[in-house]
């Protein structure tokens, strides 16, 4: 409907998570209307700099620009505790929190057998690894609570079980600040469960 | 909270519409986690050279890469007809239901006194010299139903009064396959002063 190249950008805005074709075509007529062509071209070449000068970091596999990422690095952290989790954005989400002081462990993924995801797929060795050091004294499974981030946090305390090493896996239960009313069935039996004495 | 550089990319994608903060920080982390560099960069290039090959059709304003849009320069379409609207998603969206045969003109805004944006910032005066070849019997107003929009095509409307042209405001009323019961207040009066006989 427009021109090839507006069209070529519209659908490279499109293999975006999260962005739709009418998104893509705001975001393109956004970047066409309203950003000068330097600010443009400095887009371009943030995206081409972030993707060359990150890589992953040699202890937890987080996305950095060094070779250990912040965490790994801070002499500040718990180093007996590692807490794994499915992707870099589930660190930011802990991060944010302000409240857990141990290190993490990114797997890039969680097994998926219908997508031909095994456990050479994610960087379940990379965890295995750091504990033959010794010094880990809790992993904390902190995979999402789908059918694949379970069977993941299953197959991870497994392999853990030789170990010398504590294995917690994160709570599920109903969110704070939402309605028992509009809660899954599920995430209701989860949290009955998971009842604890008060 | 990441590196410098993952915030930097974060940040360029928060300042693109529709973009929060949560999916700037997703988009990232895909073009990180899941693009190939290859992609990464053909991605970047787009960008840089859309900006640069796109530019204003020399008839009706709107986004193209040559001298006239695919549009203007079509011989099949009616050029006694032009549909004024504030930007070119408006076109993509009306050249979308197959229906309207006519022309185009981008305004590229509204007029908006709070924001400063006068009829000389908006291409009031490039619609004015597409009448002085004449030829051109109807000017159908379809900038938004927002105050701005509506006042845009009033000014327009008051403006075009001495030429000898059919001036027309698209109708405003109730959505298709919504219902009644949910809709504004000022929409149903619009609906109601706009009724028809069947």
């Amino acid at each position: 409907m427009y021109s090839t190249v507006i069209d070529e950008l519209i659908e490279k805005f499109e293999r975006l998570p999260g962005i739709g074709h009418k998104s893509a075509e705001r975001i393109a007529f956004y970047l066409l209307e309203n950003m000068s062509e330097e600010e443009a071209e400095q887009m371009a070449a943030t995206i081409v700099k972030t993707k060359k000068s990150i890589h992953l970091c040699d202890c937890c596999q987080n996305l950095t620009e060094d070779s250990l990422c912040p965490v790994c690095s801070s002499p500040k952290r718990d180093r007996s505790v590692i807490c794994v989790v499915e992707g870099p954005e589930d660190v930011a989400a802990i991060e944010s929190t302000h409240e857990f002081n141990g290190l993490y462990h990114v797997l890039h993924g969680a097994l998926s057998p219908m997508d031909g995801i095994g456990p050479d797929d994610i960087k379940i060795n990379e965890l295995l690894l750091r504990l033959a050091d010794g010094g880990v004294e809790e992993i904390i499974l902190a995979t999402n609570p789908t059918v694949n981030g379970t069977a993941t946090a299953v197959y991870i305390s497994k392999l853990l079980a030789p170990f010398n090493v504590k294995v917690t896996r994160i709570a599920h239960g109903i969110p704070i600040g939402s309605d028992i009313e509009y809660a899954d069935k599920i995430t209701i039996i989860k949290a009955l469960e998971g009842r604890q004495l008060i």
